[in-house]
C-alpha cells in the first residue's frame, strides 16, 4: 500500500479548496464564529449525521443535499446555536443562508451545505448570519491561515482547535486530503461525529466516496464518548473535488484501499484529538481491547469501558480503581469469563500488569498512580479468547465538567 | 383492593424478624460496618441480582441458595469491600462467612445468605469478618432500633439510611411488610439494585414470592440510574416467614395482588430514596413520560433522560436547558415525532410548560430556574401518541459526584 504522509494543513490542504472565518456575533464576544470551505471546483460529497430521531435544521437540510444532488460547492458553518428543536422557521433560515451563500459564489442553493453548533432550541440571528455569509464570501483564501481561522471559528467548548492532513499517491498522482473538527461536550456519536468537514482532491465515485466515509466512522468517531449524548447536530461532510487528476476511482482497487486507509488516518487522529479535548478533560483515555472473540465484542466492550463514569473519575483521581473497568467489562453485555482476562495500565510513563487469573496482581500502587497522570492513558484488556481488537477514545470526568455545563446557556 | 398503610420502621416491622448490626472494621473508623437480619421461623426467600457478567462471590453464593433451597433463616451483609474479583478465596469466605453464622444460630450453611458492598477487588479481612459475626449474633434484637442500626451499618457512600414498611390486610389477617436498602454509586440496575432486603410475615409459595419480585424490580429499582454503572453486587433479597398466618398464597388471586401493591409501594420509596441520596445529589429527579404507545417505549425514554449527563448537569445549576431532554429522548431509540411532544417542569414551587408544537414556549426563565431548585424536581414528558405511562429517578450531576469517585478507595 502506498505510503501516507502526515503534512501541516487542514480544509485548505487539498488543492483548489479555499476557506475563511468571519466574527458574526452570534453567541460569543469578540472571537470568529462562523466559517466557511469552498470549492470552485464542483465536488462529490459524502456525509454521515446524528443518529439522534431529533435532528437539527441543518442536518435536515444536508441529508437531502447528500443523498439527492451529484455535486455541492460550500459549506457554511456557525457556532453559538445548533438550530436544533427550532421548527419550520429553522428550517427555512437553513435556506436563507444557502440562498444567499449560492448567489455571492455563483452556485446553486442546492450546492450550499449548512452546519451549526451550539445552545438547542434558540433561533438564529438572520441579519448577523447573513451579513456573516457576506464577510465570509470577500475574506475567502486558500492558504495555511484561512484554514487555521475556519477551523477555530467552529469551536464551542473546546480549548483548541483541530486539524490533520494527510497526502498520498493514487495512480501516479499525489492526492491531498485535509480536514477540521470540533466536538467537546455531547459527544457519543452515533453513525457519525460532531462537526467535522474534510476536502479532498481525489476524483472518485459519489458511491465509493459515501461508502468508504460510512465505513471508517464505524471505527473513529464511533468510538468516542465524552457523555454519552448523542448530540441533534453531528454532521460529518467529505468533499472530493478531483482535482488531483488520479483516474477516477469507480472500484474499490488498490487506490480505493489507499484512500480508505488515508481517511482512516485522519479520521481517527480526528477522533482522538476530539477526545482528548472532552470538556473539562485532563486526559485522553484510549481503551484497547485486544483478542476477542468478534470484532463487534471488542468494540462493544472496549466503548462500555470508554462510557463508565466512575472509571472516567478514578482516571482523574489517577486512582488505579481497576475494578471499575472489570465492572464495566461486565455490564457491557458481552459474555465471557473474568477469571481468563489480563488488565494493563499504559502510558508514556511506562505499562503495568494490574489483573490476572482472576485477581489483582502484585502491583505497585505508586507506580500505577505515576503511569495514570499521563496526559494519554491506555487501558489495555486482553480478552485471551481471540484474535479481534478494538480502540475506543474518550476522557476523565472533572469537575470542570460538571461546571461547563451546570449553566451552559448563560 | 384492600388498603397500604405505611408504618414507622424498617426489616424488623414484620413479625418474627430480628436484626443487629456491629463495628467489624472492615475499612471505615467508628461506625457499624456489618449487620445481620435473621427469622428463626424458616422463610421462603426471592432474589434478583446483577445482570453484570463479573459477578461478586456473595452474589454467586445467593444465587446457588435462591435457586435451589427450599427455606433460609439469615443474610450476614459487610460493608466496605464489594468481595468481587476475587477468585476462588472470595468464594471460600462466602462459605466461611455462612458457616460461622449457621453455626451460632443451629441453622444450615446453606441458610444463610452473604451480601458486600465496597471496594471491588479486595479480599475480606476473614478475621474479623468471623468475629463481626459473633458480634452480630450476641446483639440481635427485634425492636425498632435494631432496624435501624442495620440499616445504617450497610451504607458506604450514602448519607442517610434508607427504610420502609407497610402494613396490609390478607385473608383477614394484617401482614407487615419491611425493608432496607443502600445505594449511591455505580447505580444503574438492570434485573435488580444494589443491596436491598426486605422481610414479610406474610404466608406465600416460593414460586409467587419469586414471581412478584421479579415483576415488581422492573417498575422500581432497574428505573433508577445514578451514574450509569451496574455494580457487580446488586443483590435484592425477600424473606417470607408466614408468621402472619394468613392462608398461604399459592395462586394470583386478590390476595396475591394486594401482596403486589404493597411490595410496589415499598420498592418504589426505597428506589426514591437511593436515587435522591445518589453520591452527591443535590435533588431527586423524577423523569414521567405519559401517553406513550407502549409501555416499553416510556421506559425506554425516561431511562434515557435520567441516564443524560448533560440534562443531570444542568438540573445542578438550576438550567432550564430543556434541549438535552429533548436531545435524549432522540438518542434513546425509540422513534417518535418531536413536534408533537410536550415538555413541563415541576416541583413543589409549580409547573411550567416548556417545549409545545416543535418550539420552546414563552416561558420565564426566572420561573423555571425556581422550580428547578426545588429538592425534588420532575420533569414530564406528554408524548401525545398513546396511553402507557413510566417512571424513572435519578438525581443531578455535581462536584461532589467527581470528587467522591476520583479517589474513591482511599
Amino acid at each position: 500500500m502506498a505510503e501516507i504522509r502526515e503534512i501541516e494543513g487542514g480544509v485548505t490542504a487539498a488543492r483548489g479548496f479555499w476557506a475563511a472565518a468571519t466574527e458574526a456575533g452570534i453567541k460569543y464576544k469578540n472571537r470568529k464564529d462562523m466559517a466557511m470551505v469552498y470549492s470552485k471546483t464542483p465536488c462529490r460529497i459524502a456525509g454521515t449525521f446524528t443518529s439522534n430521531v431529533v435532528k437539527a435544521a441543518c442536518v435536515l437540510w444536508d441529508k437531502e443535499i447528500v443523498n439527492s444532488s451529484d455535486y455541492g460547492h460550500a459549506i457554511v458553518v456557525n457556532a453559538g446555536i445548533a438550530n436544533a428543536c427550532t421548527g419550520q422557521q429553522g428550517l427555512d433560515y437553513c435556506r436563507q443562508t444557502a440562498e444567499t451563500t449560492a448567489k455571492l459564489l455563483g452556485v446553486q442553493p442546492e450546492e450550499v451545505l449548512v452546519a451549526s453548533t451550539g445552545v438547542i432550541g434558540m433561533q438564529l440571528p438572520m441579519d448577523r448570519i447573513l451579513k456573516g455569509v457576506e464577510g465570509l464570501h470577500k475574506s475567502l483564501g486558500n492558504d495555511r491561515q484561512s484554514a487555521l481561522d475556519a477551523a477555530s471559528a467552529i469551536m464551542t467548548t473546546d480549548t483548541h482547535s483541530k486539524e490533520v492532513a494527510v497526502t498520498f499517491q493514487v495512480g501516479g498522482k499525489e492526492v491531498t486530503l485535509g480536514g477540521m473538527c470540533k466536538g467537546s461536550g455531547m459527544i457519543h456519536p452515533n453513525m457519525c461525529t460532531m462537526l467535522g468537514f474534510l476536502t479532498t482532491d481525489l476524483a472518485i465515485s459519489k458511491e465509493l466516496l459515501q461508502e468508504a466515509l460510512r465505513k471508517d466512522v464505524q471505527d473513529t468517531y464511533n468510538m468516542v464518548s465524552v457523555d454519552g449524548d448523542t448530540s441533534t447536530n453531528d454532521t460529518l461532510l467529505l468533499l472530493a473535488n478531483g482535482e488531483a487528476g488520479n483516474p477516477l476511482i469507480t472500484e474499490k482497487n488498490e487506490d480505493y484501499e489507499t484512500f480508505a486507509a488515508a481517511l482512516n488516518y485522519v479520521n481517527t487522529k480526528l477522533a482522538k484529538m476530539m477526545a482528548g479535548d472532552g470538556e473539562g478533560a485532563t486526559a485522553l483515555i484510549e481503551t484497547k481491547v485486544v483478542n476477542a472473540p468478534t470484532k463487534e465484542e471488542a468494540k462493544i466492550l472496549a466503548k462500555s469501558v470508554i462510557c463508565s463514569s466512575l472509571t472516567k473519575a478514578a482516571i482523574y483521581g489517577h486512582d488505579a480503581n481497576w475494578g471499575r473497568i472489570l465492572c464495566a467489562l461486565g455490564y457491557s453485555g458481552v459474555t465471557f469469563n473474568p477469571e481468563a482476562i489480563e488488565l494493563y495500565f499504559q502510558s508514556e510513563a511506562g505499562t503495568i500488569q494490574i489483573f490476572k487469573d482472576g485477581v489483582a496482581t502484585d502491583y505497585s500502587e505508586e507506580e500505577a498512580g505515576k503511569i495514570l497522570s499521563g496526559p494519554e492513558v491506555r487501558i489495555l484488556v486482553d480478552m485471551k479468547s481471540g484474535k479481534e481488537s478494538a480502540c475506543a477514545w474518550g476522557c476523565d470526568l472533572t469537575y470542570d465538567y460538571v461546571k461547563i455545563n451546570a449553566d451552559y446557556r448563560s
